[in-house]
């Protein structure tokens, strides 16, 4: 069995991996590469070229939890996808929390008192019983769900089927979004790039926010409509939009979002993959592939996730 | 029955006592006050200045969670003594980690490159498996706890007698303080001011830190030895201090903990009293104390909390 790491920074991942016996071959770029690889280690959108020139590959690990590259590149299932999860949520939260905090408890403001030695006792805003709606309710969405249970918020889901989980107070189905987000002090999307969430933000979503939210993007850019965005922060129906995807990434240095004063924008750092975090995923997947047990965290690609 | 508001702003309490049947007074000071009040709902200083002058109070709720100058003023636990309790706990938890993740994340750095339009991909940390030891394990120090176990982090306990309780993966009694610190990666004082619990972090403790912690400190600014917080900073055996409390508040502008570049100063800020949320807590209690029944949160002046 022939291994293929295929990631901009492959070598990082062979400190990981060297208790591998089998044959694994390193590579940044899919360009000039043999043939006869049987499982890919790779970046969804290496994987997609490398797949483009014909293979033998029969297992694809993803190193990231989006995988929308390959929908286009492998047809029918004939390739068996992994993705990666459970480790992204705890730096979601730490994401989403880091900007909640800062807004409420206006650290700086306490700093340049601080500067002059001056005791300025202005008061904080609080999380307790605020309104949090996130948007998709998959491995990031939960555990997102429950940091913010944790802080005694209460935490509305929405997903496709509206299916009730234990992170959440409640769930309801996408139809609803736009009756949820009414009181919504914070607005989450964490959905992934598919067909079904295109744009699920938008206008209308907008429109129907009465408690002008923070509103976050932590899955795809995708998601939501940025000119909507724009248009609800001019109208301030919503109070601000801390962004860390977009539809084009890095974000064009004439994009009207760099510059307005409502939007924080990150560079797509919210859920960093760590090689030693997908190493072991990888790891563990390929003992089940070798002894023919199901793999964990299977992706189906016509749902996309 | 008479009861008398002592607050710096008791006329914020009116609009949440307006239910009261009983003969309310409001005061901001205790000079010049009648001797025939039979509660007091009042800020422990205050509380105790009133008492000096003798009169027949039998139940003080206080509006602070630390009801230290009442040890001083109270005899025999002769006034029954009520605290504040849970409401602190959820904005403690927001003030901590306002500080433990703005240093992870370090917003500022996307923000400058955001005013320059550049995707600076620095990495953050993450709090997932960081080692948090909360001294104190009363009710602000529980729900720090549940709020740092949701993050994913490991979290002990130090408590007078080492008393397991759920939110933490563990508690042991202040003899062991020093070994639990070793491994710290943050440490926080949520400490009652009494007898037992002062200058309780002290250079033996800084001595004992392995791990270059971050330094809370939530509760009583006795709590901690600031010359060996101090001197910790120059032999960097802590990284740094976010400290709220204070031996003397306000913090006098000579003071060497301002200027520090490893201490974060805040104005005793971390836990507010808020009217209504007090407020909802003395009418509960004045109904208990009406029927008869034993009142919530009774403090043990012998014991300080």
């Amino acid at each position: 069995m022939k291994i293929l790491v295929l990631e901009q920074d492959a070598e990082s991942y062979a400190l990981h991996l060297n208790d591998v016996e089998d044959n694994i071959c390193y590579a940044s770029s899919p360009i000039n590469l043999d043939r006869d690889f049987d499982v890919l280690l790779a970046r969804p959108d290496l994987a997609a070229a490398y797949l483009g020139d014909g293979g033998q590959v029969k297992w694809i690990q993803s190193t990231w939890a989006g995988v929308r590259p390959l929908a286009d590149a492998v047809e029918d299932n004939s390739v068996l996808v992994t993705g990666i999860k459970e480790v992204f949520g705890a730096q979601i939260a730490d994401y989403v929390f880091t900007y909640v905090l800062e807004e409420l408890r206006h650290p700086s403001v306490y700093r340049a008192a601080q500067r002059q030695k001056r005791w300025r006792q202005e008061l904080p805003g609080f999380t307790l019983n605020r309104h949090m709606v996130i948007v998709g309710t998959g491995s990031i969405g939960s555990h997102l769900a429950s940091v913010a249970k944790a802080f005694g918020m209460h935490v509305s889901g929405v997903s496709q089927t509206g299916t009730h989980t234990s992170e959440f107070d409640r769930v309801v189905p996408v139809p609803e979004l736009n009756e949820i987000v009414a009181d919504a002090d914070y607005v989450v999307l964490a959905l992934p790039d598919t067909a079904a969430t295109y744009r699920l933000c938008n206008a209308e979503t907008f429109a129907a926010m009465r408690n002008r939210p923070l509103v976050f993007n932590v899955g795809r850019g995708s998601t939501l409509d940025h000119s909507a965005l724009l248009q609800a922060l001019r109208e301030r129906r919503v109070r601000g939009a801390v962004l860390d995807v977009f539809d084009i990434e890095p974000l064009p240095a004439d994009d009207p979002l760099w510059d307005n004063p409502g939007i924080v924008i990150t560079p797509h750092i919210a859920a960093v993959s760590y090689p030693k975090d997908i190493a072991a995923i990888f790891l563990n997947n390929l003992a089940k592939y070798k002894g023919g047990k199901p793999l964990d965290y299977p992706i189906d690609l016509s749902r996309g996730y």
